[in-house]
Formats: C-alpha cells, structure tokens, sequence
C-alpha cells in the first residue's frame, strides 16, 4: 500500500476527485471537510500527508499547515496545499506557513502523483536517517528545531553570465545568504573538494530542451553533491517535465515568472531541510564510531577490537605473513585508584594509553578491553620485531611517573606485557584467535609473576 | 568533477570516442590499450568505474572483470563491459563474470551516460553503507563475502496472468528461487506487512507506453519497497526509455527477447547486492543502538539517558505536567563484588537492573548510568505518585535474594533512592537538569546516610 493520505476540502466533489486520483495509485485516502474534523484526523495520528485547500474555512489550510509544522511530533508530515486563486500573495503565505508546496486546483493527474511520490520518498529518506525505531532519536543527537543561523551557498547554473547577475541582484535583496553563478560546465567540472553550496537552482531547460534535468540527474550520481537539493525553474508545471522531474528526484519547482520571494522562501526550505539531513547523517556516523569507542581514552573497545583481530588474521593467512597479539595490563592499578581516588586512576589510564598510542604505527591496532587491560594487535610483524615493540612499550610507559592535575605527587606506572606470535607461512602456524588469546594471556601472567614492568613472548609454536 | 573511469579497449579510435562521451560530462577519464595496462590503473586505485571490451586481446576483458570482482578491495567498482557480437553466451559470460552490464559497442550516447550516472549513484549509495571513512569496516559486521544461501522471493509484476505462468515456467527451471505473479493493482495494494520480494521485474510498458516505470517510481517511493531492486523488461536499449529508465532508477534493464537465463543471471546479481545492503543497513541500526546501551544489563546507557531527561523535561515545559526524577544506588555492591567475585556482582546487577525495570511503565526511562547506579526518569508523575513508585521499588528489590549460578548462597540486595520533583506548572518550577539531578543526588544521600535500603523525596521546592 502506498502512504495514508489525508484530503482537507470543503467540496466534496473536490474530495471526491482527489479520492479517486489517489486511491488508483493504492494510497489509503481519508477526509476531512473542515479545518476541525482535519485537526482530529491529525491527533488520530498515522497520517503521512495532507493535501489541503489553502483557504479551507477562510484561510484555515494555512493555519492547519502551520499546526502541523509547528508540533514536533507532525512536522515531518509532508503538506501540499492547493489553491484556485492565482495570487502570489497566498502562495508566499503558504511556502512560509511550511507548506512543502502549492498547487493549482484542481491539480493535473500525473503532476500531482509524480508530486506526492517525491514528497513521500523525501520523507521514507528522512525517516530512515531517523532510524524508524526511534534510535536516532533515543541517540539524543541533532533535534529538528535547531535554528540556523549560517548563510546559505545557493548556486544559480545559468546558460548566460548576464542572466546569473539579473538573478544575484534579485536575490541578494531578499536575503543574506551567498550566491555563486555557475556555467554547466563549472557546475560538472567542480573539484569535490571545493565548498559545495547548500542548494542549486537550476533552468529546467538550461541551454536546450530538458537539459537542466540532466544537469541534475548528473549531480545526484556525484558523492559531494547527492544530498544537495536541486530546485528546477522555469518549468511549466503543466507539463509532463514537472512530473518527471519530481520523478527524477528534484527538491522543489518554480514556475516561470515566478515571483522572487517566491524562489527565496522554497530555497530556505530546502536549505533548512539539507541542513537537517547533513546533522543526522553525520551522528549516525557519530554514534556509530561511539559504539567501538572507549569514552574515557578514546582507543577502540572490545567491541572493535575482537573482528578487527579476526580480519587480520584473514589478512595474514591470505598473505602468508606474521601478525603479534599483545595483552598489555598496568601494573598495580587497584592500589592507584585506593591511594589517589578514581579521578586519579583515570588520568593515569589516559597517559598510560596516550604513551602506548604514540609507540605503535599507524596499522597497529590499540583497544581497551578491561578496566586496565589492553589488547595490540601488529599486522605484518615477526618474532624479532615484536619483541622489541614489547620492550620498546614497556620502556615508554616505566620512563616518568605520572603527573596528575591537582594532586601533590607524581604516580610511578609501568605495565606488563603478553606476547604470542602467528605465522600462518609455517606448517600448523595458524592458531585461531581465541588460542593467540589464550597464549598471549599466559605470557602476560609469566610477566606479572616475574615481577611486573617486562614483556613475555609465548612459546614458540611446536 | 565526475569520477575517475578506466576505458580499456585495444582499438585507439574506440578508446577516444568513449573519452570524448564521457568527458563531456566531466569524468576524469583514463586509457588502457591492453589488459595488463588496466590491470596496472586497477593497482594504482582510485578508479571509479572500469569501462571494458568484452573481447580485450582475446578473452581478456572478462578476466579482468573476474579479478576486479574477486578482490575485496575493488569488488564494489562497477565494470562495464562492451561488445561489438550479438552473442548470448558471451552476454551470459559477462555476467557470470560479475559485469554489472554489457551494452553494444558503441554504446549509444545518451544510454552510455545514463548507464553510468545509475551505476555510479548506487556505487555512492553503497560506500554512504560503508560510511565512507571505515568506520563500517570497523564495526566488524556484515562482510561482504557472505555466502548467500537462502532462495530469493522474485515478482514478476504482469498484465496477463498467462504470461505470468509462462515466465514463472522458464525462470524455475534455472534457480531454486521462489517466483509470485502480481498485476499491477496487486503491486501496489501490497500489505506493508506482506512478505517484500527481494526483486521486482517489471516491463517497461506493462499495460500501456512506460507504465512499468511509473509503476517503478511508486515503489521506489514507499518504505516497505524503496531498497528492493527493480528489473525493467521489454525495453528496447536503444530507445530513451532505456536511459530514462536508469536515472529514474532502475536496477537493471532487459532487452525484448533476451536469453531466460540472461534474466536469472541478472536477478541474482541485484538479489546478492540488495541483501549486503539490508545487512549494512541492520549493523547501522545494531551499532547505534549498541552506541546507548549498557551491555551488562541491557538497559540504556549514560550518553541516552541525559539527552532523554532533556526532551521530557522540555515536553512537560510545554504541557505543563510534573515529572519525576530518581538516583537509585545498590547497597553495599563492593562487599559483594569482594565476597563474592565479579561474576556474582555481574549476575546481582543483571537481576536488580531487571527487578526494577519490570516495576516501571513503559513510558518510564530506566538508565545504568554509573557502576552500581541506575537512573529512573518518570514523566507525567507527582510528588505522591513519585513517592509510590519509588516505595514500590524499594520493595520489589529487598523482597528476596538474588540466586547465583553456581554460588551456594543466596545474596541479599537493596537499593537506595532519591527522588526530584519537578512542577513546571507551578512558578519558579522548571529546576534545570543539573538542579534536578543534584537534587536527587542529596536525596540519595539522605537515603544511604539513614541507613539505606530505602528512599528519600528532596524537599518541596521554595
């Protein structure tokens, strides 16, 4: 089934057109021929658009529209509002109530399916970045009403560089925000990481028929600027290009002669939206990179550090090379943490992982695993060359006490340290992971029964 | 700048005509002459896409398909192949050979373009999964090369059922996969709920010219459908339909007439990808939630519980409604811990954390937010309400000891409690976050000082 779709009119017989328009592409359609009755349908909740007429009861579509993107709990709910008048006035006062859009009543049959599919598929986007379930939100992260305060980057792509100043002059006026004019080939010929603006506008036909769509298509198979909305103009809306552009996935539309206000108002939107999108795509990223995180060192946790042990050893049995596995465990830490208080005992963790950290290359891995434990794992690394890392860890550590921020001594630390070695090039020399544990474990018990502050290799494999 | 593509084809004219084509669109494009030459570009890395004679000296321009797709490294660049040979096997070949298309040499140029903004699109799609910088390859989920074992759910979308059975017969006797007949009207009035197929086929005019892709963009735009691939039949590839195809989307395309197993070649390639894509999609959704949960016992975390205080505590700014706030600390756990082992400390944790969440409402929040210390979060609630649930808590943990596996004793708990209220309805009622935790944090206080095992409400506020 296609979404639940509430219709807001007082004709019925318009009711009834749109009804049966929308129920042919399998939406479940309800009505509403009040202001009221559409206010309880919306408390009624699971709706995931409304189309309205704009004037619905005087000029309650409005304000319904503006109920609904007032309340966090509805403002994702796409609105299409829909008006007989032609008054640019209504249709300013409708893009700034939230609408997403505004249509001519009654809307030509293809345009106004090809529009209720863009503005659904926008939201199944927006509400997968929300994660559904709501864990996006349990995240706590980027909240929808942030006020955005930046200036925007709008790119207007124009055939004629007169064209793009005429259109500079009639924006700057209306806003802050910054305009760039590009050719189509400055616009494709961008290096990526050049500032990418926060929306394009874009002539529908740009030098030739249908060009502009293209244009855009191009941009949305481009990494730096698939998540940049693209608002097409001077496109006949009655015509089949709206319907495919919607299709093809432009943002939004502007009609020839369009007012100006009109073109800054829907660039705000998108804008807003774009903004809204980018924040929740980088907490996922965020949250995800917590998920694999120590919160008090910042080295990888357990969580990362066990696969990421089992793809080395992949690797390594693939390339026939050695690969070391060192269990590395503070010495004395209890008695740190009684002595100085837990406070203390943190910053001594952080040092102590900060010096392990700056000892190891770039393609060891180093993770917390335990209160004090760590695991390393060194890739491409032989018996000889993990014994010095062992040794050379173990001086780094032992070589000064450390200082702690308002506290009257300093803290003398040293680890100790468990080796064991994999050579997958030997006959039998692929132990599985949990045995390279195992033997690394045993190793680091050898240390701390010596005495503490050494390294011990496991025994060489039989 | 478009991306980097590898042209491989041994006659010079070739290779400048595909350049010129492609340049035009801004993709930085490289040549190769022979196959050891591409193999070489493949090495340096950064390539984008590799556009490939089928017959490059010889056969080789299907191994070296192979070899792109059998690496880890490169198995996610799409590869392009051409012919200049109207030859089934050598299409089936090049599919088999993990081709993400063959199209004839040369490739019409509107096609070629639109071939290449989809395949890239998904190609950006899929590293977006893979998040880019890593950080996916890091969690250590999902691998790429899962064996994929389970039969797929193929549609095949028809306007004559005849015609239905008819495929159904052809494809069946060339996989094990499971094959349903819908019409149109069933597509779409699908139940959300209903098992989803993990492929749609469609043809390009399904009941009238190009419906099939109108059919497509609907799916495409509806939650339950959006990320299942869709094959598009019957489409002549030299038509625009075909490039009007690919950037509204389509997965694959089939030309009228092509060999059955040209279908079930190019359904289990769409099949095997959809579902490395659903399972990165499921490791987002289990890392994040992984990124808010206390792995001991299950309950939120820290980093969830202060951002949710948050948002109920602007909900009741907004409603008015008094909420409530508890630190409940487990008595005496370090004896325990030093008694009986870490072990039995994990297990007394798991069952306390247990008993009280099993004593909350559904819209409570219950956070493990310290060692032994748990954060309980209750909108909606008064003083005396506050008050009963926290008795209530207080009872249910002290009620009977916690067993043990494998401990011969029993080990007696209980928990101590301190409560905040605040009452944004009342004046000077809205206490800030800090202020409400402190509170509950000298009540807290007051509970263990009183001799614990009990709770404390923190006095009125002035």
């Amino acid at each position: 089934m296609g979404g639940r779709i509430l219709v807001a009119d007082e004709v019925a017989t318009n009711r009834i057109v749109l009804k049966v328009k929308l129920s042919s592409a399998y939406y479940d359609v309800q009505l509403a021929e009040t202001a009221a009755a559409a206010r309880k349908a919306m408390r009624r909740g699971g709706l995931d658009m409304v189309i309205a007429d704009a004037r619905l009861g005087g000029t309650h579509g409005l304000t319904l529209c503006r109920t609904i993107k007032a309340d966090p709990s509805t403002m994702h709910i796409p609105v299409l509002l829909l008006t007989a008048d032609d008054d640019p006035e209504l249709r300013l006062k409708a893009l700034a109530a939230g609408a997403d859009d505004i249509l001519d009543k009654p809307p030509e049959e293809s345009l106004l399916l090809a529009r209720v599919r863009n503005l659904l598929r926008a939201r199944e986007t927006e509400q997968e970045l929300h994660l559904r379930d709501g864990t996006h939100a349990a995240l706590g992260f980027a909240e929808a009403n942030q006020p955005i305060m930046d200036p925007a980057l709008i790119a207007f792509v124009v055939a004629d560089p007169a064209e793009g100043m005429r259109l500079r002059r009639s924006v700057s006026t209306l806003c802050e925000d910054e305009v760039m004019i590009l050719s189509r080939d400055e616009t494709l010929g961008r290096k990526d990481d050049s500032p990418q603006p926060d929306v394009f506008v874009i002539p529908a036909g740009l030098m030739s028929k249908d060009d502009g769509l293209e244009l855009m298509t191009e941009l949305r198979s481009r990494g730096a600027t698939r998540h940049c909305p693209v608002i097409l103009t001077e496109a006949q809306v009655e015509s089949s290009i709206a319907a495919r552009a919607f299709d093809l996935g432009a943002s939004d539309l502007l009609r020839p002669g369009a007012d100006p206000r009109e073109l800054v108002q829907r660039i705000k939107t998108q804008v807003r939206r774009k903004r809204l999108a980018d924040a929740l795509r980088a907490d996922v990223r965020d949250g995800l990179r917590a998920a694999v995180t120590d919160p008090l060192t910042g080295l990888y946790n357990r969580r990362y550090a066990l696969p990421h042990l089992s793809r080395v050893r992949e690797a390594a049995l693939r390339n026939g090379r050695d690969f070391a596995v060192m269990l590395i465990d503070l010495d004395h830490f209890k008695s740190v943490n009684d002595r100085f208080g837990h406070p203390a005992g943190d910053s001594v963790l952080v040092e102590v992982a900060s010096r392990l950290r700056d000892n190891l290359r770039a393609k060891d891995l180093i993770a917390r695993i335990g209160g004090e434990e760590f695991l390393v794992v060194l890739p491409d690394t032989d018996r000889g060359q993990a014994e010095k890392a062992a040794a050379r860890l173990c001086g780094v550590v032992n070589a000064a006490p450390v200082r702690v921020e308002g506290l009257g001594e300093e803290i003398g630390v040293s680890v100790s340290i468990g080796v064991s070695i994999a050579s997958p090039g030997l006959s039998g020399g692929s132990p599985t992971i949990a045995r390279l544990m195992a033997e690394a474990d045993d190793a680091l018990y050898g240390s701390k029964s010596q005495g503490r502050n050494q390294y011990t290799l496991s025994p060489q494999a039989a």
